[in-house]
């Protein structure tokens, strides 16, 4: 499928590891007026916050919002507790802003676009839309690879030049795409090598029966492509538009040392292509939540993740994310803004 | 000690309980664009805050934080990694607006105001400090009684006072107080009938040594206040004057169906006072953080609480309540903002 001709061209990920910069984050760290480590997880936090902007006194500028649709051909399997139009629906309720992302967006104030990545509809122009359109939809996974390399090259492209042109330092990257968590189970079966009981799960809301199904339909997908190896043509044959468009874009975000506010097992199954593709890329990951799909937790151990949350959300969008995005703020609130116990005066701990 | 004219008159804790309002949220939290439960934790928070609030669109109005400071005698004992008068110097870093709870207040817009309690210190008058020292820190509790009974009245009171006087229907308790931990597990210990073992922790920062040294003290103190039976009585004896004020405040506020946003381990084993004297307050709680200080699982568990973050945090102040803050808007916004299935015209699950 992958010729000589289909080259990935990978942006540099720059090295994050800078002992004196580490050892200046620390030291202001250690010197706010808290006991040391008080603040636990967030500590780390700002820690690595730094790391990543590349400074001892790292601010958040422009977050921004790409929340990437699609449709999967592997829908016609019925493999979703809803029905493919929801896709569509779904894109023109971002655009009237009254999705869980826009209210979670507008609380925080990050800016959000929708990209069309592959949804089988028409949009009609609008200033929040990005028209990325690779095709309609991928094709049945069941029955032949969802995107060729032509289609899974020019999705992760997109992605990339997107991120170039977006504003920022942080970068949230959401999705919608009726049947994306099989797509996403899917990709972390064949490349985190576990077994498919361990990655799927009910995604919007399967019942017994329909997940039965489920497992069984993507077991006949991954016996279909059992040759496939590498891990953009694993990405092509069993991901999805917005997966791959995903994938491009964190590729391009860590190579500008943008932080990746990761949301759930989708965002994720695409930080997983991205880390085999660019081995590292994870360490410019924030991961925001452990979700409720059972394949995210083994997909967070696979990637040695420490989520902020853990909120049994199953939602998408970017959700997960923005909503964990203050803890963020603060994690630089109190390195930027706290006293020192040399400023206010206070005694530091016993010896 | 508590004889008949140490009478505490509780505030009457309005009925949560109300089938009709219940319904109501559920059918607009269900009617939301995204598959039903998909917000995990978020949906039964907005239910809970609705049922306080008593309205289906409940939203939070002029949050506000009392940072309750005191010291505690037993620090005699050595049973604290930092010196007592770091209380006194941290309610200067928290006048001068430089310590974690100032940070995180003005990033989220709560309105802080600090109580002296019992801090062993004069102060200046100062517009963010109210004055209601009951006396310069507890007594020795491994000698006698913390406090009496009128003393600790008094602190209850004045919590009871200061919430009436206080606007918004959001209160967060903070406290600050070199050796309160060991307050905090002394109480948890007695009033849970839990082992002192799974009461304690390492506070700020003890080492083995010092862990192991606060273990024996605190054991010798339960036994020599084995007889001790009742909840106030508890209080006094084994408390601290901001535990006992704290107390008040949130008897005070959950009577006027103000949300208690709860943070760790000090300020919940106030709650547990406050649960012992008036069962069903801790319905109006909603539990921030699981904290560090290991005597917070045991306490979090005796209170049915599913917090909402766990990030190794054990600083107090109220940090960790604030830090959860913006979940709570999170919970409001989507009730209130998120377009439905019809007025977006979004297909539901199939069935």
């Amino acid at each position: 499928m992958f010729t000589a001709r289909h080259r990935l061209e990978l942006p540099n990920l720059p090295r994050l590891h800078n002992p004196t910069l580490q050892q200046q984050l620390q030291q202001r760290i250690d010197q706010k007026t808290k006991p040391p480590g008080s603040l636990g997880q967030l500590e780390a936090l700002a820690l690595q916050l730094g790391l990543i902007l590349n400074t001892a006194t790292p601010a958040i500028q422009q977050p921004q919002i790409r929340v990437f649709a699609a449709d999967h051909g592997l829908t016609d399997e019925g493999i979703s507790a809803f029905p493919k139009a929801v896709t569509q629906q779904m894109v023109l309720n971002f655009l009237a802003g009254g999705a869980a992302i826009n209210v979670f967006a507008r609380q925080h104030g990050l800016t959000l676009k929708v990209v069309d990545a592959g949804v089988d509809a028409d949009f009609a122009p609008h200033p929040d839309l990005l028209q990325k359109k690779v095709m309609r939809g991928t094709r049945n996974s069941l029955q032949t690879a969802a995107m060729n390399a032509e289609e899974c090259l020019q999705a992760v492209f997109c992605g990339m030049a997107l991120v170039r042109e977006a504003p920022g330092n942080l970068l949230v990257v959401g999705e919608m795409g009726i049947g994306n968590t099989s797509a996403a189970s899917l990709l972390l079966s064949k490349l985190g090598k576990l077994p498919l009981d361990q990655c799927i799960g009910r995604g919007t809301g399967l019942d017994d029966a329909g997940l039965a199904h489920k497992q069984a339909i993507l077991e006949q997908v991954l016996h279909k492509h059992r040759q496939v190896k590498n891990p953009l043509e694993i990405l092509a044959t069993l991901g999805g538009l917005e997966i791959a468009m995903m994938t491009g874009a964190l590729l391009q975000a860590a190579s500008e040392r943008r932080i990746l506010l990761m949301d759930g097992f989708i965002a994720c199954s695409a930080l997983l292509v991205a880390e085999h593709l660019q081995p590292g890329i994870k360490d410019f990951a924030v991961f925001s939540h452990a979700s409720a799909e059972p394949g995210h937790r083994h997909l967070l151990q696979l990637l040695n993740a420490s989520p902020l949350l853990d909120l049994d959300l199953r939602l998408g969008e970017g959700t997960g994310a923005v909503l964990a995005y203050p803890l963020l703020q603060s994690a630089l609130a109190f390195l930027n803004d706290m006293a020192s116990f040399t400023d206010a005066g206070v005694s530091e701990k016993m010896p």
